[in-house]
């Protein structure tokens, strides 16, 4: 996780649980930084620390008081707005995602960002607006927009921790196998064509090449481990050991 | 928004009120297909109903109701599972952006899609995860993971939207206005020049050419608006018009 991060300026918020909710959504993505002006409850909160908990408790222990939006931004270079809705006002409006890359890119040249999120009501006032330098507005379905306090938190936290610290998009969990070589897939196609010829499954002969090339493709296809490989084996091995026991069975009888 | 969107499936929720939120979190994102896998208090649930309202009750009253994960699946062709922690079954794990991009090709190309959340405590079962196609895990702070069901869902909707329907990551909104013209620039440039010229602001008179030049620097580097060039104008025309009414009411005293 990246030294430098966001602050996150709350302003005006209303409730203490929503303080302690914000932290806690902050944290998951290692922002850990939060100011707050003027809490209408005041500060410290016992609402907020009963919600916050472990490190987000800290965040709430480390967090700094302000009377104003101007105040708790003095020492900053640039910052963001959140709002769901067009203010009137002249200005840059970002997603989320670019936001943050944006804000990586100031904080990586040196550069201190702060974001604000507004009371759960209403949102940010216009001169709350009109003192940052931009808005991020997180593209919301029209028709139903409900992201509280600590949701928008998230999500923009999620976007620094997304754009500051890639994670890779994909990956295989092997969980203690590894892929299977080219061979050990060419041997358990050999296993499997041997035994199903000596079933009679390859028939009628005319479209036994076909149907042995389509099973040799799927075994190429599915991107065995060298577990599943071994577990084809066994269950073939298996199911050849009972059908002969049975068969031993049936003669016997 | 897309008509194909992937199935949310939550799989033994337990309190009521989380899958209500869960409801209200896909909707931000427009996601409203939900299924429940044997909800612990039964369903109808009025505090799921409760905590949903508007379109988000709808989302709950068309959700479907399954007594297990394989039933809920049946139909899709591609399934995702949640979770936080590794599970020590070999599969493909994706990052949430990464998950919904996939699924957003594979919807594309006629698939059917889901994504399943496990109950509010423990999370999915190996059981339920061995069924799925792949595993979604969210890359969060490993020192602080506290993602709840909503919260959870939210984030993989916030994604499904992203990768579905971009938004524009950086926009200006020109509330009324529009940029102003390299001539309308250059304009004001002249009007502030002339008249800081007269009040002998450009000295020593050796400095003159580089104080202008930083000057006009300055007004091209702002990206002013044609309403900002206005108050700019005006803002210089009521200073001059204020300063010589001061200066004449000082000649008549």
């Amino acid at each position: 996780m990246p030294d430098r991060q966001p602050i996150f300026v709350l302003v005006r918020p209303q409730m203490g649980e929503n303080i302690g909710a914000a932290a806690r959504a902050m944290l998951n993505f290692g922002v850990g930084a939060m100011r707050l002006v003027d809490p209408r409850d005041g500060w410290p909160n016992p609402r907020a620390v009963a919600m916050a908990s472990g490190a987000a408790g800290r965040v709430l222990d480390s967090a700094t008081i302000h009377p104003t939006t101007e105040e708790a931004v003095a020492d900053c270079t640039y910052v963001y707005a959140t709002t769901a809705r067009p203010r009137d006002l002249t200005k840059q409006v970002f997603t989320p995602e670019a936001a943050m890359a944006d804000a990586a890119a100031r904080l990586a040249a040196g550069g201190k960002v702060a974001v604000l999120f507004g009371p759960e009501r209403a949102g940010l006032e216009n001169d709350d607006i009109a003192r940052a330098n931009a808005i991020v507005s997180v593209p919301v379905n029209p028709d139903f927009a409900s992201l509280n306090l600590a949701q928008c938190a998230l999500l923009t936290a999620y976007e620094w921790r997304r754009q500051a610290a890639p994670a890779e998009g994909a990956r295989m969990d092997y969980a203690g196998t590894e892929p299977a070589t080219a061979i050990e897939v060419a041997r358990l196609g050999d296993h499997y064509e041997d035994r199903l010829d000596a079933a009679g499954f390859f028939f009628p002969e005319t479209k036994a090449p076909g149907m042995k090339r389509t099973l040799r493709n799927m075994w190429s296809r599915l991107e065995l481990t060298r577990a599943d490989v071994q577990m084809f084996h066994g269950m073939l091995r298996q199911l050849l050991r009972r059908r002969d026991t049975l068969a031993e069975d049936r003669r016997e009888d």
